[in-house]
């Protein structure tokens, strides 16, 4: 689905649908109202052939190859941040999960739960931009269901989307592939997303100059694949971000991933803001970043792929996979971070909330 | 994915989860909490190959055939009620919107939004209860979400389901395949679901008689199709209830569809019910009956197979699909009920919520 086939859209709510500003009950009865937010709403914005059917459900032919499926609920506060929203945030999120998943992303599902009162305008402006990043990634939103709860037993609006990809290719891009030697490459600088939701919601001066990493990873993920590399594992780091990511993999494959603190890129506004806030840029949430888990022969060649593409510019390797049976690696895995001095901690996942409601 | 296979499981939320009689914000964080709720809750309860292997979605392959994608959100209050629960609600009700797709149910994914201090022993309980409901619907739960929202921003728990499945014929199951002369036949009695969600909010008297018809519907539909009926549109009768899908239908197809009032069961309890809250029975939500349109040369042996399962036992022949252009029907069809003396009235949907939160 190219942004080219879409007809232009209106920057407001279309009549008659503002007749009504604000979503009430009975947009969620499943009656006239219910009918006329669908027409009005999610089929201009997600205009193709599949949703038209207007079936339960979307049906399809999908090219040879296994699936993926995948799901994510979205409850990001607030709605609207910079460098993007719940609605990009919903698309580019279950893309990028795909894409972690080494599928090429074709369908997504998208289901709203709306709390009544809710500005009409407000959900035209997320679904005019799930329609963007969806054009943008190369999906279609194919599928959805509409839900409205009562005033006070939500918070304006949650949106889940589930997946389907396909795999076109017969690795098995797990962290049981990961193995010892692997070359350990990040694809830009952390903590961008989690630092811009907590400056929306607190309202700190550094705001301006930070916005969202939020962006769709099939582009760089395809092209590595397309490219023959020589691709172990993938995760994009977002809740809990790269510390927890790492410890997931170290955990599953039982075995020591040392990182170099002096390779991972944050820029100076986020290390400023996590200094103010007491975060760990290595624990912040991203929306745009991802590691891969490479063959050591295949990582010059993976860099230079990832930082052809604009969402993984900065690309870089960081670490390295340690052999098995390293000390104190006996039956669990860990990950060690070297700081510049060249002394190491154990990394550890956090056990508290950090940062609430980032996605 | 066979209940035979599946080891038993405590009734009680096993430990150390809970250590922690409630949900925390700190469970939708991504750190530690976040992986026991998954290791202890879902991953006992959903139990499958796919699902452990712990990926960012699930990979598998599916049977040769065309697909279907299908989502819903279960926001259902409340929680619980005689015949089923928000867990049973979202298996069923994505297993039978893939069975109006006429598709095999293959994978279903889980998205759980939960309001912190949801107690723990809820959440068991909701997950056994998806786990029975998947396992006599033949499907796995194969991925899922967790996120947490503050106190006040949620109401317990919503829960979406998106599913997969895969349609083993060439047949068009749609309101498009619909022809003058075919038979509209139901699939039980009307209005359970519906009036146990009344009667469990308001506290009615009548509460203890009446239980939600919640069920899969897969079973049968697949009989049908295998038996080589010449189903055209398949529907279930959930939200707005037999009038609003009928009305779609004929809109769809701009036919009219006449059905017969005295051939449309609704039992005692649900009509003495109905009549104290004000209701239409033709427009209360089920979530386990639904219309199949067939050929007329189909009708009898369909009925016959819908009968011979326990989901369907009373089904019938309620209707008839009309000619175009049948008087008033220029350019737009309608549904029109004949009661018990003759008389007709053309349905409408209905303009308001009748029964808010009803799945």
């Amino acid at each position: 689905m190219s942004q080219a086939r879409q007809p232009p859209l209106a920057l407001s709510c279309p009549l008659p649908i503002s007749d009504y500003p604000k979503v009430t009950l009975a947009h969620g009865g499943g009656g006239r109202l219910t009918h006329q937010l669908i027409e009005k709403i999610f089929v201009p914005c997600f205009s193709n052939p599949l949703l038209e059917q207007r079936h339960d459900g979307a049906i399809f032919a999908v090219p040879p190859g296994r699936l993926a499926l995948t799901t994510d609920s979205y409850v990001v506060h607030p709605l609207f941040f910079p460098g993007g929203d719940i609605g990009s945030l919903a698309v580019n999120g279950t893309v990028n999960d795909l894409a972690m998943c080494g599928a090429r992303p074709l369908y997504l599902s998208a289901g709203f739960i709306i709390e009544e009162g809710l500005e009409m305008e407000t959900l035209w402006r997320v679904a005019r931009s799930m329609r963007a990043a969806a054009a943008a990634a190369g999906v279609a939103i194919v599928t959805g269901d509409t839900k409205v709860v009562d005033k006070g037993k939500g918070d304006g609006l949650f949106i889940n989307t589930a997946g389907v990809g396909v795999l076109e290719h017969e690795r098995v891009i797990a962290p049981a592939s990961v193995r010892p030697g692997d070359a350990v490459l990040l694809s830009g600088d952390l903590g961008r997303h989690g630092v811009t939701i907590m400056a929306e919601r607190e309202g700190l001066a550094f705001e301006s100059t930070i916005e969202s990493d939020c962006a769709p990873l099939s582009g760089v993920v395809l092209a590595l694949l397309e490219a023959g590399v020589e691709v172990r594992c993938l995760r994009d780091l977002t809740r809990g971000g790269l510390g927890t990511t790492l410890l997931e993999i170290a955990e599953a494959t039982r075995l020591e991933i040392t990182i170099e603190e002096t390779q991972i890129p944050v820029c100076e506004e986020v290390r400023g803001a996590c200094e103010l806030l007491g975060l760990d840029p290595l624990y912040v949430a991203n929306e745009g970043r991802f590691i891969a888990l490479v063959a050591p022969e295949s990582a010059e060649q993976a860099v230079a792929i990832m930082r052809a593409h604009a969402v993984s510019a900065a690309s870089g390797r960081i670490g390295t996979v340690g052999a098995a049976g390293a000390a104190g690696t006996i039956g669990r895995g860990r990950a060690v971070l070297k700081n510049r001095l060249g002394a190491s901690r154990l990394l550890d996942m956090p056990s508290g909330e950090q940062l609430p409601r980032i996605c």
